[in-house]
């Protein structure tokens, strides 16, 4: 199920905050993937499909440096075959006290034209990462290899990330606050409920910078509220 | 008991962590609220009483979207009823896995004149709230809704906060390290000792920053630094 | 055993993640300092031999403010005491509760020309000390003093940062991820041996972002690689 | 709501296991206290009506040892006024780190005829009230007074417990394994479920213990289980 | 590659704290699944090679109670599939908020004649599960059913458990402390070493008992202590 | 200062809630050993003075297994050294992950006549160290050996064990619930205080079984609960 041009434009401009409540609506109450941040805030939305990796803790005997000289590891093998436009997901066990890659590997994810990376754990090299245009989450710095304790095992099988069920193609949303995974099937009702939502809740801030009160106006209950919302969607074209 | 007007200037111009040690000479060691930050550091200090809401653990049948439809609801009424210049305070049990709060919120918490707003969860929409004109304290950035996993249920209520007791009233003060709280009956005597404090404590800077040794001069046990404190003062009309 | 000046040249220009790698591959898997960060991600590379400084837990009874009227105080103490281009590492217990330091302290190592101070706790005046010329590492702000949880006791004996063991004269690199213990015997070998690998680094990143697979590059298994970085060390002089 | 006392005894003879089953199904996933056991695992089931109790962290100047002097303190008239039949809940906020209560505090309530205590800190005494014939749940023993950590605070209020909300009134049930919540509301039918789930995991036990497969049995998907678990309950008379 | 019979017996005689010294030995420092412990623990060791059986978390719409009814529910159908003399062992991601299995599913394990069954998760009905004749390893009794956050995904794929990697028909041996996790191809020589170190700590114990100093003993750098070893076994037959 | 014979009788008939009692008295909040229990807690009061051990996190080259071979490694000399009738109590930094110590260690302390031994990690062979007859408490049972994360450094320095400040000479008292650390200083006086309040705690748990209500009696604010007492006592002989 590829990603629809209209639900990814949409995706860009709504907020985490708001398809979580989208989704709080249809009983789906743990789709935030917790503690984990952008490594730079200030980027603009994360949107894509998720292609994952999946770590398992490293067995030492495993785990030398030396495995980096096989080009099917998963690791490298993932980095080459995300494909553009999707976020690479990884399972990391939301154990941050080695790294989940460095900024080599998410350079080549950026020239590659993946739209974005997350793992439930830390990444290294984090200011180079952070100054990539490509944006990125994880929960902290870390700058030991990968190896220390983890092994790359599987590509693109579901996996949890941060407490959150992460299905390959389901869509990955990153802002500010963090990142969010909305089932696949679910993706353009929510993208346009969310848009929609969007307009209300700007309308609403707009209102209440101006003085107003959230009583009868967020949610509005007032029929006085509906109206003017109506009148600034015509005004606004929104 | 209101909040004297010269304390409230004064706790404007000391840091948290002289109030700490202030209040740390009077038996009282835990008034620091643990583990909470501020959205925007370079705000100046947050000053003002306690208005507090308290959170228990969501249940589901009584948290669908649609409780906001009661104008009575806890959480929106504590929104309109906090006193302008008090500092609201949610006790959300150091559960930020759903926000506390979100920027309609506090926005209108910052319209209506309120001092500044603390949780030990977290906040939505953190990237608008942290570009709000009022101060705001929390654990990390949460995008669900605290319907999710938090039922508003009481207003200025003593509550516990990051592992702090908050009485309403007591006095809340918060920079660039988070937030500690003043029990209401010590407020003007420790704002004027902080006040002594640091003056005192930025004249030690000064000497430290020329080459003094920190040994006989802070604490003063060596003469010297009385008299050359008193001279500085003299000096610098503090 | 002195930390060599070229060793010092050289740690200055490399990561901690390079280093991490470099001790990994000698089986030292557990030098990064857990869960601490830089005051001001920043600054440049902090590089200094390790002066240490030991917490327990404070007992109420040994603590009162009082007790810095002692002039051999082992934390003032060992402010005053800790050499010129060492770094000050202090075992906080990985508590944050309270204040491990604060900006008057770390003011007068700056001056006296320390390197930087490390602790697994926290600073109080943080946004002062961020703001000053010497790096700091902590886990967070935290503004109680600390006597109110840990008590000063013993002076570069050696002791545990963040799950790391540190041995005074282990060599501390930080950088803007975190801090590395670089076991003092091994400085000039790690040293050299990430500055040839951070070469070889910034060469791949430099191919890489031209658009060019890591398969066969990060580790250079393909023959062409190593020829092509050879001619860019020769190119570039490095 | 008095609790009924076909549903008391129906309760009496179910798991929390299955009673969190009877729950989820209706769509309340989280009625577990979680962390929290049995002082003396091999007694019968708890069952009464929440009575509660709030505790909020104990500032030092109002929690000396003398305000049990006070016959109103919260914590020693809860005791005293916790209904015969019901269940103690006590809200410490997860922290084990000082006493909820103790052994002469729990021999009263079990004088008293109270079902059982709950806290989601620790008991002192424990081996004392292991001993006594109440059943009592917490994290773990903690011999500090509550004094140390805890202030009594409220009576019978909503609180969260475990990460649970406990509304007075609620149905307690307890076993080796742990304490459910169930919504008051809901008490009745819950029990009666429960009842004819446990007869058929009974009936099941006893077929897996003959060498059943548990497929097409576990859930009943095969139309002979649901004939072979009638005749077992025709046999059984249950 | 299948257990040898010898290796199973003696893995039966030894301790999971001597395996750890044998897996030591070798680098391996990181086999003793963290933090779980036997729900009964006068039970005999448990060994037997891994069968695995991964879970991500729980996503609401897919994990309704009706999802039992399909046979080929993978939770079911690993009850099902593990082979007798295997050991189930469950990647609950260290989350026992949920249960991993229940003691119908453990008791179809015992009657199939599995050789245990272990989670980083816990179990439900853990009293029940504790009677039964087959060794049981958990976090903690959770009488939540899994489908409130696990989802059984993958059977017999390498996983990881406690923070130890678990790679199918590696050899798990349990006993009083908790569960250790031998590489598959070490199995015979560690299990060869072990009993050798097992006869060598049963004559240092009796020494100690009988007054003997460990110094030169354990280890036994006193050429009388080999001496004195050698004798004992030539007593002993071991 | 050697523990006084009465006054170690005295403290192997008082339990540790009553001594946090009588310490937090004396303004000493933090004395009982957090999250440390038991390996048998149906074993009398561990009485004695603490005599420390103090572990760092173990570099892996500095830690071979080889390291035992030298008689004077600071793990096996404290054994040996540790003085009859003392309690040694091991800093571990509250790190379970590997074992503190083991059964023949333990054995070795046993026959040599220490009272007993505190970790605040775990040991190994726990099932052996729970059935021999010396005291033990640890967080929990702990497998791998402690070269894997735990080096000995220095023995009977001022250390924290559970985030309490234990100094050589203190008294440490254990019994079924956890273990608290008593002031050298303080030892006499505290020891006959709670002897004195146990005596009252005693006659007020007979009145309580016998049905009396706490208030008056606990304390005894009415003036009949002190002559009840005090006829108690004549009776009783205590």
């Amino acid at each position: 199920m590829a990603l629809n041009q209209q639900t990814k434009e949409q995706l860009q401009k709504v907020s985490t905050a708001t398809l979580c409540t989208a989704l709080f609506k249809r009983g789906l109450r743990n789709q935030f993937i917790q503690d984990v941040r952008p490594l730079d805030p200030r980027k603009g939305n994360m949107v894509g499909e998720a292609f994952t990796l999946r770590y398992i803790p490293a067995r030492e005997d495993l785990n030398p440096i030396t495995v980096f000289q096989d080009r099917n590891h998963p690791q490298r093998k993932a980095v080459e075959d995300c494909p553009p436009g999707a976020v690479m997901v990884i399972d990391s066990r939301k154990d941050a006290r080695a790294a989940s890659a460095g900024s080599i590997l998410v350079s080549r994810l950026m020239v590659r034209g993946v739209a974005g990376i997350v793992t439930d754990g830390g990444f290294r090299d984090s200011p180079e990462i952070a100054a990539l245009a490509i944006p990125a989450y994880h929960n902290r710095p870390s700058a030991p290899t990968n190896l220390t304790l983890h092994q790359a095992l599987d590509i693109n099988v579901p996996i949890g990330c941060g407490d959150v069920a992460v299905f390959p193609g389901d869509v990955m949303v990153g802002d500010g606050e963090g990142v969010i995974v909305i089932p696949a099937h679910l993706a353009d009702e929510i993208a346009k409920e969310a848009t929609e939502m969007t307009a209300f809740e700007d309308f609403v801030t707009e209102e209440v910078l101006k003085g107003r009160s959230i009583l009868g106006l967020y949610p509005p209950t007032d029929e006085q509220s509906k109206i003017d919302f109506e009148a600034w969607r015509a005004k606004t074209g929104r």
